[in-house]
Order: C-alpha cells, then sequence, then structure tokens
C-alpha cells in the first residue's frame, strides 16, 4: 500500500481534468493568437476557461491572467507593483512561501523597496495590531503581501480585516492564495485584494499552469515581454491543455466544495485524535481552525524520529518536513522555526485530497505507532 | 478539406509525444522537489529528459534550464544579462521575434541599456561588417542578442560567424533559436554561444514549455523567484508532462531530421514553383537557403489580395500573414516591412511540417489560383 498524503506539495490529476484537456492535446492544436479557425477554436475555449474562473471570483474575465503557475504570479505581483505601481515599501510576514520571501529579498538587495516584516502571534498568525502600526507609521506607497493560508502550519488570515487595512491606509495589498483557491470560496468583489495568485496543481490540476487576478485599478506592465497575449499582460503562446485543465480542475472543486471539504476535515480530525491519543508527546503544530487540507505534526524529540520522514518514506507514506519547494536543503523550515518547539522534536506535515480515504489514514498512523519509541496502545 | 499551413506559429502534437506524457499525466504525479518515493520518480523523469536534450546540442545536463517557453526564456538571457553579468549595451536586429524587441525596449526605457540595431541587408540578413564595427566601436560590455532565423522570412544566421566576432570582441551572445531547434543540428561545444532559446510547440510537442541553455560561464540569477527548482535559476513547479512531451518531441525530431528535412523541402519547393509559374507578380521573401519549414510570398496589390488570408481561411487553409504573436494588430509585420515591397501587397506566410502532404500543397495552390484575379494556366 502507498499513501500519499503530501497534496499542499502537489495532487493527482483528477481523470476528469484530463479528459476535458485530451481535446486539446489530441485535436485543437491552433496557435489561440493564430487569426485563422485553427487560432479561433483554441482561443474560444480559452477565453471560455477564463470567464469560468471569472464567474467563480466575481471579478471580470479581463482581471484573470494566465501564468506558468503560482510562483510566477507572486513574482509579477511583487516585481510588477514595485516597478509599475510606484510601491517603495513591502509589508510582509516572515513564513511566506519562498516565491514570495525570495522574492521580496531580491528587490530588497536591488535597493528598489523597503522591507518590513509584521510580528506574528506564536501560532503564527499575524499580528494584526502590529500591521496597522507599520501601516500607520510610514506614509511610503505600500504593498502588504501575506498568503491567505500558510502551507505548512495552515494558519488562515483574516483577509477581510488586512483588506479593510489596506483600503483605510491606501495601501496595495497581494495575497498568495496558492493553498486557498479551489478549497474556500473567494468573492473579490465583496473582499478587496489588487492581487491573488493559483497554482492548478495544488487542486488536481494540471502542473506548470496558474492564474494571477489583477484587480483593474492596478495597471501592470509584463514580467515577461513578448507578444500581446494576456492583453498585453503576459507574452507567451498560451500553455492551452493547461488553461483547459486549470479551469475544469477549479470547476469541479467548487461544485464539490462541501462534501469534499467535511471528508477531508474528518480524515483530518481522525488522524489528528489517533496521533495526540496513541503517541506521547505529541503536539500539533497547525492550527484547528485553519486550512482543512493541512495537518502539522510535532513529534518529541528521540532518536528514532530523526530519521521518521525517511522511515514513513520506506513504508509508503508520502509526507513532507517543509514545504517541497524548499526540500533537499538542511537549513530545515523557517515556518516551524517562528513556532519554537523543542530542540530535536521533528514537525511532519501531513496534507489530504479527497483521493484519500480513512483506510489510508489507519494505515498510516499504525504505521508511525511502530516506529515510535513507545506507543501506548 | 482544412490545410494547415502555419507550423511556424505552432504544430500538431505529435501523437508518439502524447503517448509519452500519458503516464505523467495519469499515473506519476509527485512534486520533483518532494524527496519521497513520489517525488524521486517524477524527478528521475525530469532529469532523464534534461540529459536526452543536453547531448543532442553537447552540452552539459546543468546548463539546460527548463521554461514556460521561449518568450520566457529570451526574457530570461535578456533581462538576467543585464541585471547579472554587466551587461549595459545590447546589440539586436530591428526584426526579431516581439519577445526579444520588446523586451530589449523596455530595458532601454528604464534607462538600463543602450540599445544598438545592427544594419540588415536587403534581403533581410544580418550585415555582418557592419555588426563588427558595432562591436568595435564601444567598450561597454556587450550582449549580441540575434534570432538564428527569422520566424516570418526564414533568414539564417551564420551563427558561428557571429560566435566568433562576439568571442573577439568579449560579448555575451543570445541566440534565438525558437524556429531552429529541432529543424538543425546544434552543437554548443563546437559554436560558442551564451543563451538559445527552445519553445517545444514548435516541433510537435506541448505547448507552455521550453527550455534555455545558459553557458556555464554566464551565471545568472532567477526572473522569477522562490524555490529552490532548476539549480536556483527558475523557481516554480516544475511543468512535469511539459518535460516529458519536450524532451520527446526533440528525440524524434533529431531521429527524423534527414527524411523529414527532405520531405518538407519538397512540399516548399513544388509551392514555390507552382505559385510563381501560376500566379503573375508574385515575389518570394523568403531566402531559399534559408530556414526550409518557410515559404513566404508576395503577392502584386490588387483588390482580391485585401482579403486573401481570410478567403483562404474560408477554404479551410490555415497561414499567416506576420506572426502568430503580433497577429490582431493592425500595423503589419515589422519584418516585411523591412523588405520594402510596394504598396498594397501582401505577404502570406507558408509554414510546413512533416504532417502536411503534397496534395495539401496542391489544394492550396489550386485555392490560390481560384481567388487571384488572373490565374494563368
Amino acid at each position: 500500500m502507498r499513501v500519499y498524503l503530501d497534496n499542499a506539495a502537489t495532487t493527482q490529476l483528477e481523470p476528469k481534468v484530463i479528459e476535458a484537456m485530451m481535446p486539446y492535446l489530441q485535436q485543437f492544436y491552433g496557435n489561440p493568437s493564430s487569426i485563422h479557425s485553427f487560432g479561433r477554436e483554441t482561443r474560444a475555449a480559452i477565453e471560455k476557461a477564463r470567464k469560468l474562473i471569472a464567474g467563480l471570483f466575481h471579478v471580470s474575465p479581463g482581471e484573470i491572467f494566465f501564468t506558468s503557475g503560482g510562483t510566477e504570479a507572486n513574482n509579477m505581483a511583487l516585481q510588477c507593483s514595485v516597478r509599475d505601481l510606484g510601491v517603495t515599501r513591502i509589508i510582509t510576514s516572515p513564513i511566506e512561501h519562498h516565491a514570495v520571501t525570495h522574492t521580496v529579498e531580491a528587490l530588497k538587495n536591488e535597493g528598489k523597496i523597503q522591507l518590513d516584516y509584521v510580528a506574528l502571534n506564536n501560532d503564527g498568525s499575524v499580528n494584526y495590531e502590529n500591521l496597522e502600526q507599520l501601516l500607520t507609521s510610514n506614509p511610503a506607497k505600500t504593498l502588504v503581501s501575506l498568503m491567505h493560508a500558510n502551507n505548512e502550519i495552515g494558519t488562515l488570515l483574516d483577509i477581510d480585516k488586512v483588506s479593510n487595512l489596506c483600503i483605510t491606509h491606501n495601501a496595495y495589498f497581494h495575497c498568495d492564495t496558492v493553498q486557498t483557491v479551489a478549497h474556500y470560496q473567494l468573492d473579490l468583489q465583496k473582499t478587496k485584494v489588487h492581487f491573488i495568485s493559483c497554482a492548478a496543481h495544488k487542486f488536481h490540476g494540471p502542473k506548470g499552469v496558474g492564474f494571477i487576478y489583477i484587480n483593474g485599478e492596478a495597471k501592470i506592465k509584463p514580467l515577461i515581454h513578448g507578444g500581446a497575449q494576456e492583453r498585453n499582460v503576459r507574452a507567451g503562446t498560451e500553455n492551452l491543455y493547461g488553461i483547459i485543465g486549470l479551469a475544469k480542475a477549479l470547476e469541479i472543486a467548487y461544485a464539490e466544495l462541501d462534501t469534499v471539504s467535511d471528508h477531508i476535515k474528518n480524515l483530518r480530525d481522525h488522524m489528528m485524535r489517533r496521533l495526540l491519543d496513541e503517541i506521547p508527546g505529541v503536539q500539533i503544530n497547525s492550527d484547528n481552525n485553519g486550512l482543512y487540507t493541512v495537518l502539522n505534526v510535532n513529534f518529541p524529540a528521540s532518536d528514532k524520529n530523526e530519521l521518521l520522514l525517511f522511515n514513513l518514506d520506506i513504508a509508503g507514506i508520502a509526507v513532507s518536513g517543509g514545504s517541497a519547494c524548499s526540500s533537499g536543503t538542511d537549513i530545515g523550515s523557517h515556518v516551524i522555526a517562528q513556532l519554537k518547539r523543542a530542540p530535536g522534536s521533528t514537525a511532519v506535515r501531513f496534507s489530504f485530497s479527497k483521493f484519500n480515504t480513512m483506510e489510508e489514514i489507519d494505515f498510516a498512523v499504525n504505521k508511525i505507532r511502530e516506529m515510535m519509541p513507545v506507543a501506548v496502545s
């Protein structure tokens, strides 16, 4: 039995998504920028996808721009705001995804921005009073970049509160929604955000495609220059099948949202209860009221837990230490470091999808029991 | 009958390429950055693809970086050279693809470079004496960006000559090879280039994926920041199926190169002969010794040719005026404008692939005869 519990890193493609993509792999191949019939039929498919996506977020199709994924979307929001919107200061948090932290650090190192980090509470949530102080203290044109849900510990941002603070202080607001798109309803008519980002592969869509929502008020120029694709904001021949798959995956996710989120919450709660009951010293790093797809568990220091991820892998159970994008590095998670757990303890992120079953969860917990030094029955 | 003669815009996916991609759509889905078995199996597939590609160009796998396509690759070469390699001057031509011209114009407008255009000969080829003068005249750190084959008129660059000039003058050399990768052998051990670019969809591979070759001497930082993917040069979860498809399409193209290029040259020569023989006043805009996949034909001014592209489309024949990336705009081709054809004449680009047949060519020529004011039998 192989059990995949790393769905915050990436997800399996949904068969219905592949089915939707196939005609665009096999039959329709025109360049969407070509004006002949071969091009018009693929252009129509892309614009239909854009319209569907715009509808789900209650925005105009003209505010959705397809990208190669969430990382490019985040880079566009940050780099182009500084270059094109007069932003000279960015407020972010120390536990954003590297697509944000490394981009703002680069902008700072190039001397283009002042970079301020908002204080975090002990559980990793944003200290909103501190955010307000930062916004009040400095009149520079500011972009606030805060993720909707942390990809490691699932902490959710009060997006409406931050939106209102940004409106009050005339700041731009970029919300990295890569972990929450398709898992939460987002009504961008009600909640004013200037930029959100999306990666299709986080919700059973294809890898290598995503989108950025850019509020019509924020007029940016391309990060990637060239042809007139995406209304002159993102050049390059479109990832046709990727876009079709992204739209289909999103459509399915929002149609199934209630049943899927209930299913996943049941899996997560069951796993959490069993781990707390059966493994001594376990702590939960993630927020119970946070992103329901993520359970981050702290295992106490022991000579066994150093090899925990390795042994889980041997047992066919795929989980993660930090995020996939920072694995392979020895420096550990910059997110978990913020939580100040006991030295020698090990954080493991379990993340779930609709394809996981209760049987898989029990299989994984039973394996972990076997690996731990003392398992109480 | 529908006839697709716009293969320089994009090509049909090769069935064997789809076949190679399918396991990575249906079965293997781990994030290549994940260290567990699901991630290792997709990481291995990507590195195998990279090694195959590197072998075809006689370079190190560590010099191949996957991107979202040719446009992103060209942007990386240009933008990152200026930011990271001390380049303060770019020499290019006025008939590059917009992925180059618009990027260098943006760099110029941001005050980051001096921009010099090399003189062109009447047929659109580079005036190498002028290029040498430009390189000699100015000691600024220079990047030469010239395309290997023009995408509209097929003019080929003497890449070895330009490479030697750049070596002599200590300049960086970026060659936009989007139209020639998979159609010509490129041995980058013999020909020193710092950057080449590739888009898979130009040779029966998938859309939304490509690569940039970066010579090990040119150490650039990311254009898109984030995770450690692509050895810290291009962040973002990899377009797994796209990369697999790109490598397969390239492998097939180079295995079939001789037979496919002979087939395409036969189609092109047949079409050219028939058009010259049967339509009065026709001129050939493309270079007979240039890119063999492209035939660019000038039709003389008449009240019929204004609607020529439109009528060809109605007849089910897909061709192009300028490049696909600039269609839909009213300003006409910046490339054809360089050739100074008679006012009112119309340039049509026919571009071919291995899937075209002689029957299709005859069908297209017969239709054009019907559309032209005087058809000599």
